[in-house]
């Protein structure tokens, strides 16, 4: 398929196409329309009910608009940056490093200093690709990706668009963990919108300013916690490590998630968990299983703190693009705001038995150090009690030694041992404070419904006219079905056309009613938003004795069967559950029709 | 109940607390934890059932981000400002018409001019409410609501927040009518984050700086389109009419909508169709009817275009609060776009008859016009096209003047009729292009749940103990059931509740599932959090003949009774349906406790 006949496709049937058109569109920004809105959520909400609900955890709902101090804490405000080049000629804008990667051999311009990528433009005399003007000798700016803002009026805060759901999550850590009455392992997810200034949008939604994500924070004790990881050992995952690609000869380790963490070719169990239900999770909502693959990120690729990502990737259009990150993340984030914020980001450890330890402690006598030290008798206190707890011995000497202040203001004092009062007691500890890890299974829903349409999408033949198909699964596609009166000058079609479409919005069902143009151009209508199933009241089903019945098409075969109305509801549910439209076939007189039946 | 209790609730159980507390606080942001998320979801979602689904409409989901020209049409950019004052001792900003209603009998002082609030402020010597510090003389401003921000690098665009999500439906109504394939009338609905930058944020969800707003946009056609007002003309509603509230001796109407229509007291039957829609869904939601009432905007409140606006309003903690509006908008909006935009915002209105009109055309000689008029030959035979549709009559004369160019460049041109060759010709026409009238009923879900939990606060006895409880609906309320095994040294129980859990998981239910403490607190628990029926698994469930039973307690009487567990999943099913308890009591047995039942 070639991209640009989904995108026609999206535009044309109301997926979606880019916002803003009526004032000339506005690049990185798209709206979906009714089939796209409902084709994602559909997608949310399978989402949830395997991450979230499944798994066991809670999801919670933060502003989309964060205030500065929690960017400074998670390092965007710092680090969050992509190298940006101004045309002097047409003041257009570019990324530098993908300007040398499209011109040169090199293939991770990203990781290299600005200068570097400026001498590359230089030297391989790369033009601007808006107006042609030469780009040597301009500077390469980093230009940080978070939209920015002012929260009040005068008394204004700056603020940012959130970069990602997760740090809505983080942030929140200290009440999250009194919902969870201080338990770990548990996990938080969220569904919403993030956003990125990308300096040049690409087409579709592959690479949006904003976009939605569904994000899991596992919250881990490292030491104690384990996945349920015999859930998903026998999975088949076609893996592409980091040693695969950077081989000359590298290729894809078929093999079980069971496997794969054993063998230590993944190397968290959490992360090899996620991947494994991700897995699951993908193929039953309609991914094409021989154009998916997990890749492992390559050392240059991850964050510093990060141990082991992967990613998702989905095959479209030619490219593999990234669908979701599955990340070991240490106690990075935690420990950053436990750093940055005011509250505990850790949680209380009850060891099995209480421990009895030895704590050492000193009781200064003030009266002593007041008038020998004046006004840094506070601060040589505290400096001993320092010296206690990390080097107890020191004061198994006559005098000790402490530093007061810092930098040119550092004061040293020598101390006798004795005015400390130093003792060591036993204490009994019930437990610790500890930071959990977190493991970060994210994921892209723009990108999820991208690869769903490419993977769905289909030409063949029927009744000697070329058509054109979304083969997406039912209960993901936008509408469960679709019912037409075969006619509308018959009010007995009519009525029971109405009545059955009513009965199963009724029972929950998402259903598209259509009379208008003949009964080939609905069926095709509904072929391209991927309806699975099309039911036709025609003069049959209501004459003749027994109870009323009409047609039900199935979309990929274009076989139909006549199912009595009685029955209906309950065929159409047992259809969304299983799909299994042979087994409907058995149950049902099968209606002779030109399409061929295998 | 007093609000203090239910914002204590809300926090410690995970419904709602204000954000980024681990910094500070961040006013006007709330963020919702587990409990707060599942509810305003299942309000989102019955809010969809009713006004997409059921209604046969349509949703769509359009970015948050919206540049500058969108708001330059819709008015935001020049109109959507508040008053601010700053205090210039301390920096801090406030709202000038609050003060002032705060501190004098003026009412709405919102209405009044700028200087004239100044003058109130100086008058009344009202002081700054964060220092002390005298504001006459300070000035008042106006400050935009809207969040700023930029799209983009060097080359950025301005951009805002979206203060309400309808702007992302308007602004894509050229594609909506597409999908309708221009068939009048249809609606649009859209769930989603608005943004306000309020001056001075209140506390709860009442006030917010980011919410989420459900809109519909009903586009018609004024002449022909009428409600199935049918639907809901014996609905019920008290209404606070403008008339009523300026009158002396005001009261409320108790009437219902279709009197209220046919009487005038509702302006619009679009809108009276609405206010019965979302009457009989607020009170299924869950809101008290003796504390509900619609009421019409006073002439001042609403915008000029605006011909008929009502409020639904919840009395929360002694106060009425808005909780949806309802607005016959005219064609304001589509107008303002179809001006600023460079798409069309009509539709094509076919007459049900062609018909025939006659046109007034002009062909002039340019052979004559451009040696006699030169350079401005062109614009003198658009200005007689231009005239000819305008004055036909003025053609009768030998000679016609017309006006080239504009403002100080403008030329006036004498012509002689017969080189326009003018004529009027019957055209036969098979429509027109009409603007769609707008009716938009405009939901916020955060003051919906903030009323939902006001409204089933109760306190009450049980045991001889006080307990706290939220009466919400089933199917509304964060988790519909939950399980507890009675003790966890059993493995019998834990076994029996795991495997009811998952079924009921299973089976789409959101299931809290709870092992820990007593099970007097268990059942306080979710009480608190007002999940309506708890599953109990004890000893005499699994011991005896039969098949195994479960205790299942409702929430509001603290009654139980033991159902067979292979009945549980419909029985649960049809509890969250109709929430009939007393149905089910008739159907099983009863449990002893200390619990009075009626």
């Amino acid at each position: 398929m070639g991209g640009g006949d989904l995108v026609e496709l999206a535009k044309r049937r109301g997926f979606f196409f880019g916002s803003n058109g009526a004032y000339g569109g506005t690049a990185g920004f798209y709206t979906f329309g009714p089939q796209g809105a409902a084709l994602k959520r559909n997608v949310e909400d399978a989402w949830r009910d395997r991450f979230t609900i499944k798994e066991g955890n809670r999801e919670i709902e933060a502003p989309t608009v964060m205030p500065e101090p929690v960017f400074e804490a998670s390092g965007h405000l710092e680090g969050f940056d992509d190298m940006l080049i101004a045309c002097p000629e047409c003041d257009s804008s570019h990324r530098a490093d993908h300007l040398v990667e499209d011109a040169t051999d090199v293939e991770d311009a990203e990781a290299l200093p600005g200068e570097e990528v400026e001498a590359l433009i230089a030297d391989a005399e790369i033009p601007c690709p808006t107006c042609g003007a030469s780009l040597s000798g301009v500077p390469v700016e980093s230009f940080n990706l978070m939209f920015a803002t002012d929260i009040g009026p005068g008394d204004a805060q700056p603020g940012y668009l959130r970069p990602e759901t997760a740090q809505g999550i983080f942030v929140e850590f200290p009440r999250l963990k009194e919902y969870a009455r201080g338990n770990l392992p548990f996990g938080i997810t969220q569904i919403g919108p993030a956003y990125r200034n990308e300096i040049s949008p690409r087409g579709g939604l592959l690479r949006l300013r904003e976009f939605t994500q569904a994000e899991l924070e596992q919250f881990i004790d490292p030491e104690t916690d384990d996945p349920p990881l015999d859930r998903v050992a026998d999975v088949e995952v076609t893996l592409y490590p980091a040693t695969e690609q950077e081989a000359d000869d590298g290729d894809y380790v078929e093999t079980t998630i069971g496997a794969a963490v054993e063998d230590r070719i993944i190397g968290s169990p959490w992360v090899g968990y996620y991947l494994g239900v991700a897995k699951r999770w993908y193929d039953r909502i309609g991914v094409d299983m021989d154009r998916f693959r997990f890749r492992q990120h390559l050392p240059g690729e991850r964050a510093h703190y990060a141990t082991d990502c992967w990613d998702a990737e989905s095959e479209v259009d030619g490219d593999w693009i990234e669908i979701a990150g599955f990340a070991y993340r240490g106690d990075y984030d935690l420990s950053k705001h436990d750093e940055y914020g005011d509250d505990s980001f850790t949680v209380f450890k009850r060891y099995d038995e209480p421990k009895t330890v030895e704590r050492a402690s000193v009781d200064p006598d003030m009266a002593t150090l007041g008038p020998e030290f004046g006004a840094d008798a506070a601060a040589v206190a505290e400096a001993l009690e320092t010296l206690a707890a990390r080097d107890p011995n020191a004061f198994d000497a006559a005098t000790v030694t402490v530093e007061v202040g810092e930098g040119d203001a550092a004061e040293t004092y020598e101390v006798e041992s004795e005015v400390a009062n130093f003792s060591i007691e036993e204490v009994t500890e019930s437990g610790e404070h500890i930071t959990p890890h977190v493991v970060e299974p994210s994921f892209g829903i723009g990108r999820t419904v991208q690869t769903l349409l490419a993977h769905a999408y289909r030409t063949d033949e029927v009744d000697g006219e070329e058509r054109t198909y979304l083969a997406l699964e039912p209960g993901i596609a936008p509408r469960d079905v679709a019912v037409f009166p075969l006619v509308t000058n018959d009010d007995r079609l009519v009525t029971l056309a109405d009545r059955v479409a009513s009965d199963l919005r009724e029972a929950g069902f998402s259903v598209a009613y259509d009379d208008s143009g003949s009964i080939g151009r609905r069926y095709r209508r509904q072929d391209e938003v991927g309806t699975p199933f099309c039911l036709t009241v025609d003069r049959d089903g209501i004459e003749g004795d027994g109870p009323e019945t009409v047609t039900l098409r199935e979309r990929d075969s274009a076989v139909q069967v006549r199912v009595p109305v009685p029955a209906l509801v309950d065929e159409v549910a047992t259809l969304r559950e299983d799909g299994d439209f042979a087994a409907l076939r058995e149950r049902h007189e099968l209606v002779e029709t030109d399409v061929e039946t295998a």
